[in-house]
């Protein structure tokens, strides 16, 4: 099944808000109802690939044939850009300026070596393609020049399985369900569950550094990467013979993180882990996001460590935004203070054991058990948020969400400072804002800070946000902040991105780049600035 | 202090072998006493510096003044290459074709930048020198001309400790002593102990990829950096906003294991963690390698993880090469089989929550507990390896070591294939061997193995090992393992590291030491082959 072509999911799932949504908008933030009408998929004005004879029959020798060619308006509109909210307000404007020239699918690891040599042959930049679900512009390529984006849904294949050393190596195209359900053949697990997880590709959470709502207990993606295999134009890297090495750099944690810069990720070997027995998740109150950092900061340092860690700020926790499945539904709800979802997952003894010890650590931290509902309802509604922001953004609200991470010792600053930020550029554009945050994932030394903000769209809703987007980046470079926990650099984050790692580190990920790529094919001006 | 110049460590607690261990030296390995006096320090042959007043001058402007740079002979012989075998027979010959032109001791990071703009200018190779114990060449480069020692004792200091966050920044001198002294004044510790603990430097265990004997507990170094600063001859990197990040590739991963060829680590921000309040470290024996090696891999993947996690192979256990101190020592011992050690540290309910489910998984594996007695005399004894070595040169044996890692799977035809090539090797030469091993370092995925071997010396020891040396690391690459799991690459690596990563990413890696490094000062042939 594709994706909704301009918004999220399964077209199936979209939804209206409810009523009391809708009043909410419109008496709070001003939202007032959009007059036009949603483009069809057929109204989106496409233009005539770029593409000459040549390429076309190269590219399609490359990937065994005409079929795993697409240059048709459908496949080029489904694999405009990602699924930021701009992309979706560009999209659903009939924008295009950042089609793909063709769709190309390749089945393995020597068909994208292949690509890459058509591509470097006729001039083409390659867009390495996932689930697609990109937030930061990680899809549209700065080149003014014809690109493909090469779409890697025919691998999509669980290659291996090591019951002994608990690792499995899986193709890049495989979505995060499907190496679930293959994997649970084998009675394992990845534990990857981030917000994009029902569409998002193993490829893609490498290429990006994904991290899931459950990485206080599974760790990041790039945590339970082992090895890597990468085609560039220049040939194969293959790295990862152990689970640490001291020899040389770990040139794994050089590929993580490269979104397609350095070349196309067609194989990826992790560590699973047996799936758990038990699941439980619990919700915990809190007087103040103050109080509640805390309690989370304690449990993170010294133990027992959950599997899902999570805590709304106040704004949020009356919203209800940690349960969106449930916002405007009736009935009573604590909506005072903060709310923490707590996690835990495993075998019955060993659950049982952590959820005891973790409690007592968040009654003394000052938290206030609030049964396993809001748990529950909270991984109810994990994957729904992108379904809401569709619904928003059909009622005539702007909803955005941007999220950073930093040491303990700063996150009370980055959240003020960023959430100020928001605030003073969108009520400057006349919008003003609803801002949301949430402690997504915790570490020993610091969090993250997961922001999401609503208010209504004006007259231009890309160009209100602009601005209030750069306010944000810059308060959190000024607090110490990282520019991207989770979600990457792409295009949107890359100025910034370079100011976070400077320079002299800059240009030292553009040697390597110009080594591997040196005719500039992947992904230009996605991570790192073209010449 | 200094260490002893021509081996390890406190001259004062060297100690001849007893006669029980001299015994079966000769009558197991026909190793013969020695004929030959040692040298001392003032009967080496330093040939004169060859560097210039200009050269001198420029030297000593950079680090504040001529008594920071040195040219005496024992300043310079002292910082001739490492502590590895070869390297210790080879100063004990009073070979010094490696030494440095002079020693140079920067206050700080601007005194380094300043070293290597004057080494550019002058020519002059430039070799980071922390602790001096490196023992796989990384203090030798491979280039033909002068080079200066770049001798970082005086950045010695704590400089920042965060409370809240848990995070020290430490200077690149430091010894691991002091570090653990600086942070227990603070309430915390590193918890990094490798066997060069007492010598070893911050900036070492950064620039090799260091792994301390409680690294199932506390980590590897590479896992506690938060941060860190490097100078270069093109300018400063410095990286670490976050305890994670999806903006880019992670750079910490790309300086840690760079052993100074990119450049000189000048600041080091590590996760700390409370003092322990409990250490208990118990002995288990299992009736195999096999039996003992599937106990360690169930707790390594299912937990409890203790802190120290270790197992001796038949070979290793009955020469009782766990607890050096003890070999020799009259007295029962249970030496059939083999010996594990397991440590926990932390609070008292944590530790002994861990040691009994622990004990129970290694019971339910086939261990028999031991009482803590040899974990005990493992804890006392766990520094003095090395000295064991020097006495071994001494009594005329021949004693090396090497290690490498693999996913678990790997392991059993690892062990076997290594362990043959360094018999067969030594055999053939003359001098067979006896080769015992230890599992070092437990992951979910793999674990590493640590060999040590012992034979006589023969005519010419350094002859009759590189052979040995070169089937072992044969051996290791077609078994699937890395060339070093801590050791690192240095010179004596590097052609089987270049095979390991492969030569696509050896030229990435390569394109990063052209931009931070053009003129090629740093660690020349060090980690990566020079052009």
């Amino acid at each position: 099944m594709d994706m909704l072509w301009s918004g999220w999911g399964d077209p199936a799932k979209a939804a209206p808000l409810p009523e009391t949504v809708t009043g909410l908008l419109r008496d709070l933030l001003g939202v007032k109802p959009r007059g036009t009408e949603r483009l069809g998929l057929d109204d989106v004005p496409v233009p005539a690939s770029p593409l000459d004879a040549a390429a076309l029959r190269a590219l399609s020798a490359a990937v065994g044939g005409d079929p795993h060619v697409r240059t048709d308006a459908e496949a080029r509109i489904r694999h405009t850009r990602g699924k930021s909210t701009p992309d979706l307000l560009r999209i659903r404007a009939g924008d295009l300026s950042d089609v793909p020239a063709a769709v190309v699918l390749p089945a393995g690891h020597d068909d994208v070596l292949a690509v890459l040599r058509v591509c470097a042959e006729h001039r083409l930049a390659a867009v390495p393609f996932g689930g697609g679900t990109s937030v930061v512009g990680g899809l549209a390529p700065a080149r003014r020049g014809p690109f493909v984006a090469v779409d890697l849904r025919r691998m999509d294949r669980l290659t291996a399985v090591d019951p002994v050393s608990r690792t499995a190596t899986l193709q890049p195209g495989l979505r995060a369900p499907d190496a679930e359900r293959l994997l649970a053949e084998h009675g394992f697990t990845l534990g990857h569950f981030p917000q994009s997880f029902e569409w998002a590709t193993i490829g893609g959470f490498a290429a990006a550094r994904s991290s899931g709502q459950a990485s206080a207990g599974y760790g990041r993606f790039d945590d339970m990467v082992l090895g890597l295999t990468l085609a560039t134009p220049e040939g194969t890297v293959e790295v990862g013979r152990a689970p640490r090495s001291a020899a040389g750099p770990d040139l794994r944690q050089l590929i993580l993180g490269s979104e397609g810069a350095f070349g196309v990720i067609t194989s990826v070997t992790v560590r699973v882990r047996p799936r758990p027995r038990v699941r439980r998740y619990e919700g915990w109150h809190f007087a103040s996001f103050e109080e509640g950092g805390a309690a989370l900061r304690r449990l993170a340092q010294d133990g027992p460590r959950p599997t899902v860690l999570r805590l709304s700020d106040e704004t949020e926790t009356l919203i209800g935004l940690a349960q969106p499945d449930a916002i405007g539904a009736d009935g009573p709800r604590q909506n005072a203070g903060c709310l923490a979802i707590v996690g835990h997952e495993g075998t019955e003894e060993d659950t049982a054991h952590r959820a005891e010890r973790a409690g007592a650590v968040l009654r003394d931290a000052g938290g206030t058990y609030a049964g396993t509902e809001p748990g529950e309802r909270w991984a109810h509604g994990r994957y729904s948020a992108p379904y809401l922001r569709d619904a928003l953004l059909d009622a005539g609200a702007f909803a955005e969400t941007l999220e950073t991470a930093a040491f303990w010792s700063r996150i009370p600053r980055l959240y003020a400072s960023v959430r100020d930020a928001l605030t003073t550029a969108l009520t400057e554009a006349g919008t003003p804002p609803l801002v949301m945050c949430h402690i997504s994932h915790v570490y020993e030394n610091g969090a993250s800070l997961y922001f999401t903000v609503v208010s209504a769209q004006g007259d231009d809703p890309v160009a209100h946000w602009t601005p209030a987007k750069e306010a944000a980046n810059e308060a959190i470079l000024a607090a110490g902040g990282t520019i991207s926990h989770h979600h990457g650099v792409g295009t949107d984050h890359r100025d910034w991105y370079v100011r976070e790692a400077g320079p002299l580190a800059v240009e030292a990920l553009r040697a390597v780049k110009r080594r591997l790529d040196p005719d500039h094919l992947l992904n230009p001006g996605v991570l790192l600035p073209t010449d």
